[in-house]
């Protein structure tokens, strides 16, 4: 945490130390902080830094690995995603790596993929497209995890989107990046190992639905819905404004998912990210998808895969990287409250 | 990752996982990266913008519960270290919490200490203070550890120092804060489980002690030693000149230690805010202290108390929060060798 508080108005009521039912991981819900929604609205004006004429992005790459037009796009150039590797990849393809043994340690090469989706407009993100665009993205994603996962070494296929400087996107135009991974990153493995736990506990059901469940009865933190997907303030946000979009129907594999449960996830994102867009006033972000590992499905069938948005509204300081607590300035009920008068 | 890497120059080597001993977490090395020590020397000269003047921390105040005065200091305004309680607290002492169920969800309410350790001079960052000084702030932080465990509802106290407006720090007088809570925080449980199965498996073994003598045998991560502590940077850095002051003996508790281990602990700490402030010009950074949990010290026996310094070299961005894997863009080895050229 940092030190916004001492700045704060002291509160009657102690924080909560609410705990996440898949991870066993606690964040802190600063509920008696005087912030309210409007203190996170950004005040800055977003501009194109990056232009256009220069934008390495700008063009259509003849090594592209998937191409997807809107309707009634059919010429060459008239393209709306595009996937092409990274021509600086952290992880590049390559013969299964061997884990060696130095010392104390484990290491292992870093091979995998590393690809760029990308979508066409310079200065239309993610928030000001269409849900049928944004289709097209979870489109691109799914080809890729389906060809991606037939190499053998590939254990865990990562995507990710970071909008503005201080998610971490360097390169301005609206693009997503995969990074398919021989190893199961720690987060995923103590997602599934919790998910799992509950299952043994509960006779075997989904966390992820039972969640779904409570929070559709209760309605406090559900932000939007539509006949596939909803999306929820998690009840343990470990940011304000954080968005969870879930596919009510249980499934372990994204890519997986049939054409009407990816639109309706489509058509959530591009809800959620038009909520922090007008709601915020166009706040950085990350979003992520989480699914479940390659292979071993029947390890996995107790794996709910969904979308995490997490707005960059805080700083992460000693407390947060020396704890693993993070601290939310803002319930996500008032969030939800707050995201929901914008759609309607 | 951010997209810093598509604008360096492809690399010949793949990059590097290496998987942390304790925590089994993985991290990237990604070595075949241009980045080399002086491309992350801080640019920018840190001008202090909030006045002493207007400082909220430039006064001694009547509530310190610990002040701690240089050699020869005497009168009551010659204060160097004050211990405050912090007047917007995260967490507030009162009554043990209960743990509540809130349907599928658990939560409790934040109940605990939070306090701040403030030292003298308000341009004088603790890069900038003597071994001696630092040593006064490691004694506040034993005598508030000492008092605050006495607490039946605590079971972790925890140590953290914010620097710079990238790392968290909104107040830039120089200080630390205390948090204590009512639970164990995820990292912590985590880096324990992982330290009780090494022991486990080597006949009661203390893994940081395995590291520590497999590091100083190398010496190729060694960046600073002296009796009674060893700077390193860590073989799973999970940031570019990431650093971990261990002390030799092998101890769970920070605030057991004793007078020579704590000077030798605040020496090392003095020499790497040091090295980090002259080597990469000021940079923002966190450290904090790992420690074992309050009570039940036989299940904490095979830790080791250990101080870590996370300089803000890169910003997380969508892989590393969606998968938990940083990816650093400068090799440990390299890191050291730098920094050890700055200390000598």
């Amino acid at each position: 945490m940092n030190e916004d508080r001492e700045k704060q108005p002291s509160a009657d009521a102690p924080s909560e130390l609410r705990q996440d039912p898949v991870s066993g991981e606690w964040v802190v819900i600063a509920t008696g902080r005087a912030k309210r929604p409007h203190d996170f609205v950004s005040v800055r004006q977003r501009t194109t830094t990056q232009s256009k004429d220069m934008c390495p992005f700008e063009r259509m790459f003849p090594a592209a690995r998937g191409v997807y037009r809107r309707d009634g796009g059919n010429t060459a150039d008239d393209w709306f995603v595009q996937v092409v590797p990274n021509k600086y990849p952290a992880f590049v393809e390559g013969a299964c790596p061997v884990l060696r043994e130095d010392g104390p340690y484990r290491v292992t090469d870093g091979i995998g993929f590393h690809e760029i989706v990308i979508t066409r407009d310079h200065e239309r993100p993610l928030g000001l497209q269409t849900p049928a665009e944004a289709d097209l993205v979870l489109q691109a994603y799914q080809d890729r995890f389906r060809a991606i996962k037939q190499d053998p070494c590939i254990r865990y296929i990562s995507v990710f989107h970071n909008h503005g400087p201080q998610a971490g996107a360097t390169i301005e135009h609206p693009h997503s990046q995969i990074i398919a991974l021989p190893v199961i990153p720690p987060d995923i493995s103590r997602s599934i190992a919790g998910s799992q736990a509950y299952g043994e506990a509960h006779g075997g059901a989904c966390v992820h639905c039972a969640v779904l469940k409570h929070e559709l009865r209760s309605g406090e933190r559900v932000v939007y819905e539509n006949k596939d997907a909803v999306v929820l303030a998690p009840f343990a946000s470990k940011t304000a404004f954080e968005l969870r979009i879930m596919p009510r129907t249980h499934g372990a594999y994204f890519e997986n998912a049939g054409v009407s449960e990816r639109q309706g996830a489509a058509e959530a994102l591009a809800v959620s990210l038009d909520c922090l867009f007008k709601g915020l006033g166009d706040p950085d972000y990350n979003f992520f998808l989480h699914t479940a590992p390659v292979g071993h499905a029947e390890m996995f069938s107790h794996y709910h895969w969904h979308i995490e948005i997490i707005p960059k509204t805080a700083v992460w300081a000693g407390f947060e990287i020396g704890t693993g607590i993070e601290i939310s300035s803002i319930s996500p009920e008032e969030a939800a409250l707050f995201l929901k008068t914008i759609h309607h």
